[in-house]
């Protein structure tokens, strides 16, 4: 096992009925908010009213950004900080999805940064300080809720950058099931697929650790559990619940310990992402498909069998490769029952130059360190994706 | 999944050489530490001398408490209290065992108290503050250098009892798995028998929670996997580290959320312990393996017999209470082959008042929700181990 850090200093509430610890919660770190959410959602699920609630039973003076877009933009950023400044907010608050967390995250780190807030994603100026960040979820995906990281789009530069930082990790977050019930079957899926994939960017690695691996798919287990649950009947709690704490801790460290990240998925989406306003959990799900199929070869059979038997239930059997075959079969078919998409066309995306998307991919160096891939590796990927 | 809160602010920082950061670590909470540590094995293996060097080539002063017991002693605890008050220490670092970070918790809570440090343990004095506490493990087993947990004895008055605390998270803990290279067959037995038990303690639960139940797994997959080899090749860095991890991640909340702790084997082998000397794991190896066999029936087969599959891979088969049962006989084999007892004989407990212990253990009521146990099956359970 190689050497590792670990450490999380965000609370989590989990639970139905959280969220009325909130005034109480805001008022240990700041008297000013600035709510952050994205379009109508949390007004449907009455949600923004008992926000408002105990935000003001508590004393504590609202301003409110709000229209957060998904894949959140440089442009709410920028307004976000402007409204922390003008008005000394001392909490950003965000109430919504990973986009609407992000985006909470980077106007923090914007706050107390006198410049632009794309330096910080264009990594040309390091943040020292942050305003703190709380977060109400209402999504089950990206585990930005108790992590540090926040994935920011221009569209003007064709970037979709993501930053992490220790500044970034919310002081506490709020997780109640019952407001993921109204989450669309669709988004659902998206957030599987992308909760899967943070698990894969880690157990898939050249590096060592059984106890990684085992906890990793403890997490993959259930989520392949309760996934077709969720989106069948969508007020199923158990099922909500499980997707909902499977995909904070998919990304919260647990999984990464003693790992190096493997990311051709997130890097690639990312790409496709800035070219295309995709839902970015299709995306992952249409890479990290076809990406099982390329990279799967000798070298790195055993695990792909493991995962195929200990996460699919394929097997066990001798035919080591046969078995890892048929699981990443499964992935597949499993995509499929969540409703995802598995090809670039199905997300609208066609006659795409992949050459130009192969290139931004692989602008760092190749992707990955388990199967290292090359601009073609990815451009070959992509196409067996058209 | 039941409601929880979610937080550790403990970091660890795990892996060969991690010592050498000590004095950079310390220096950031402090100036004046307590060391605290045990017998001579941290001078045997080096250890003392280079904490010694790391602490001085930082600049800061040391005072030291050594000859900390197993079962850490509350006559310790005073001592280090007198020490901290003299001295105006500012942190409080502990190298050793479980006995020995539990006994650091203690004097740093009992530094800011100016009373006896038992009214903690005996419960009638809450504190409200506690001086830093950092921690160098060697030993795999308690998981006290990631919670707020501590166990002291009081053989005066035949106590052994617990105290949990928000402001006993040590705020570092290091983490070498080379460190516990040279623990002894027996003493890493009980390592494992108390991993486990932490881990039982949750998953054997009225609480249902399918993503805690395949994290509680994956622990004791790792554990079950790497005990033996740790035992027959001590010098195995990869088994040594696994089991080190899991020994942290069983009591550092990813075992419990969403879950009611089910105290009986640990509430009983504190009742044995402050009775007779005995290794605590050795106690909870004894009380695990017959209360498995005690409390398994119809209503909870379902739950041993996916302990049995998903741990012991025994199975699957129709017949769920055979399967179940073969489970159990699988977790007293483990026992055997690690070497620890599976009788109070075997620790020399012989014609023991089980009456007396019974009385004790039940003295807050039955044990557990699971199936609850009242005295008489306290008494039983002893008397089957006998």
């Amino acid at each position: 096992m190689k050497n590792f850090e670990f450490y999380n200093p965000t609370k989590i509430y989990f639970g139905k009925g959280e969220v009325d610890k909130l005034g109480g919660l805001i008022k240990n770190i700041g008297h000013k908010v600035l709510l952050v959410y994205g379009k109508s959602s949390i007004k449907k699920i009455g949600l923004y009213d008992t926000v408002l609630k105990q935000l003001k039973d508590n004393g504590i003076e609202v301003f409110e950004l709000n229209g957060v877009d998904p894949n959140p933009r440089i442009e709410s950023v920028r307004e976000g900080q402007t409204i922390c400044k003008e008005h000394n907010i001392d909490v950003v608050l965000g109430v919504g999805g990973g986009s609407v967390i992000d985006c909470s995250k980077a106007i923090a780190l914007a706050a107390k940064y006198d410049g632009d807030p794309w330096d910080i994603y264009s990594y040309k100026y390091s943040p020292v300080e942050s305003l703190p960040v709380a977060s109400i979820l209402t999504l089950s995906a990206t585990g930005t809720e108790m992590n540090g990281n926040s994935v920011i789009t221009n569209f003007a530069t064709e970037d979709k950058n993501g930053f992490g930082s220790i500044l970034s990790y919310p002081v506490f977050s709020i997780l109640d099931p019952e407001l993921t019930f109204s989450v669309s079957k669709y988004q659902t899926g998206c957030g599987i697929a992308d909760t899967l994939t943070h698990v894969y960017e880690f157990y898939f690695s050249n590096d060592k650790s059984h106890l990684n691996d085992r906890v990793c798919e403890s997490i993959m287990k259930t989520v392949v559990h309760y996934g077709p649950k969720a989106i069948s009947n969508p007020h199923d709690y158990e099922a909500r619940a499980n997707l909902m704490f499977g995909s904070t801790l998919a990304l919260n460290g647990l999984t990464s310990f003693g790992k190096t990240w493997e990311g051709f998925n997130h890097t690639t989406e990312h790409v496709l992402g800035a070219f295309w306003d995709i839902a970015h959990g299709a995306g992952l799900a249409i890479t990290a498909a076809h990406w099982m199929k390329y990279i799967l070869n000798e070298k790195n059979v055993d695990k792909f069998y493991e995962f195929a038997v200990n996460v699919w239930g394929v097997g066990p059997g001798e035919n080591k490769m046969e078995i890892a075959k048929q699981g990443i079969e499964k992935v597949w078919e499993f995509y499929h029952i969540i409703g995802m998409p598995l090809t670039l066309t199905e997300v609208g995306i066609t006659n795409p130059d992949l050459d130009k998307v192969a290139t931004q991919a692989t602008r760092y160096g190749t992707l990955g360190n388990y199967r290292p891939l090359t601009k073609e590796d990815v451009k070959q990927i992509l196409t067996n994706a058209l």
